[in-house]
């Protein structure tokens, strides 16, 4: 055998050796039922995260509701090619800080729970997503009690993805999958402004 | 004042304060220029936030392309949706683990590359995503100086999003923008199996 021929057999059986290994971590994940995936952490890329999952649903031909809950802008990318294949309702009125008005985000936080729990007690819809649901517990717009219940009572294949910063521990715990995305480094710290197609 | 109106006005005062701080850092990030995003680490979440950027920039009437270096499979929500609206490339023929020939895996990604240069040196494209590219370089499969010059060469304007776990160090670097995804929690380890629309 060449040099290179004994080190791709070498390569070939290392590999074939992983194989098998991965093979048997598939074959036991066989339970299929809907899940509930919390995005959060202070890193760029959690609300996208969502938004690619609402692309990939809706590429299934899966039936998707999206609320927004702090965000209420309605100019975004995602809304205008996203919102014409699924139920996308913009519902927040912007940050606490932004309204500086504690009652009225607590008013628009309870009308926008109303719609996720129209969703998330009806079989029909696929996939639901609660964009920026965080902020409404660590703020206390919303009851705590009542968000998990529902979440937790939902239909058993409805998949739910929540996202935001500073998750309260409970989210953590109910979530089946829980990603915590750091920020190592930003562009908006250098000064380049939010850009166009990848923020918004 | 009654005690909620009191309250209330502590609320808007502390806010207002808040407002301030916040909208002097907005109006520090004024430059516009094409960003480099790397999403990294071993937490779900990293192609799908790509793809949600994808959409966003489709929304906004931007042309994106979108080369895919590992992946192999073309059943996919997020190419059956987004692949209606831009360039994608299904270019990889899956992990080191399942081919097991490593010169066949190095020319893949040499052809994937060519494609991927190609947008990189053509500033009609305003969205270049490079799924999982991270791998080409932790298995060698692609000269890093050659990727680090044409990803540093690229247009002025355009935006550029890597994906994939353990990110070699050169690509932390000339990123903008810099998200690690740690996985807290995943289904998966649950014994659930990968759900359409979620994660694929």
């Amino acid at each position: 055998m060449t040099i290179n021929t004994e080190r791709n057999a070498r390569h070939a059986a290392r590999m074939a050796r992983k194989k098998a290994v991965i093979d048997a971590h598939i074959a036991e994940a066989n339970i299929d039922t809907g899940i509930m995936i919390l995005l959060t952490g202070n890193g760029k890329g959690k609300s996208s995260s969502a938004f690619g999952m609402v692309a990939r649903a809706i590429g299934h031909g899966l039936k998707v509701g999206v609320v927004q809950f702090i965000k209420n802008r309605t100019d975004t990318g995602e809304e205008a090619l996203l919102g014409k294949h699924c139920e996308w309702h913009v519902m927040g009125d912007g940050f606490t800080w932004e309204t500086q008005n504690f009652e009225a985000d607590k008013l628009k936080s309870e009308a926008a729970w109303a719609v996720a729990a129209r969703m998330l007690n009806d079989a029909s819809y696929d996939v639901v997503i609660l964009d920026e649901l965080t902020y409404c517990l660590s703020y206390k717009y919303l009851d705590k009690d009542i968000i998990l219940k529902d979440l937790e009572s939902r239909p058993e294949m409805q998949h739910v993805v929540v996202t935001g910063r500073a998750a309260v521990k409970e989210l953590h715990e109910i979530a089946d999958t829980v990603t915590v995305l750091n920020d190592e480094k930003h562009a908006y710290k250098a000064g380049i402004k939010a850009q166009k197609g990848l923020e918004w």
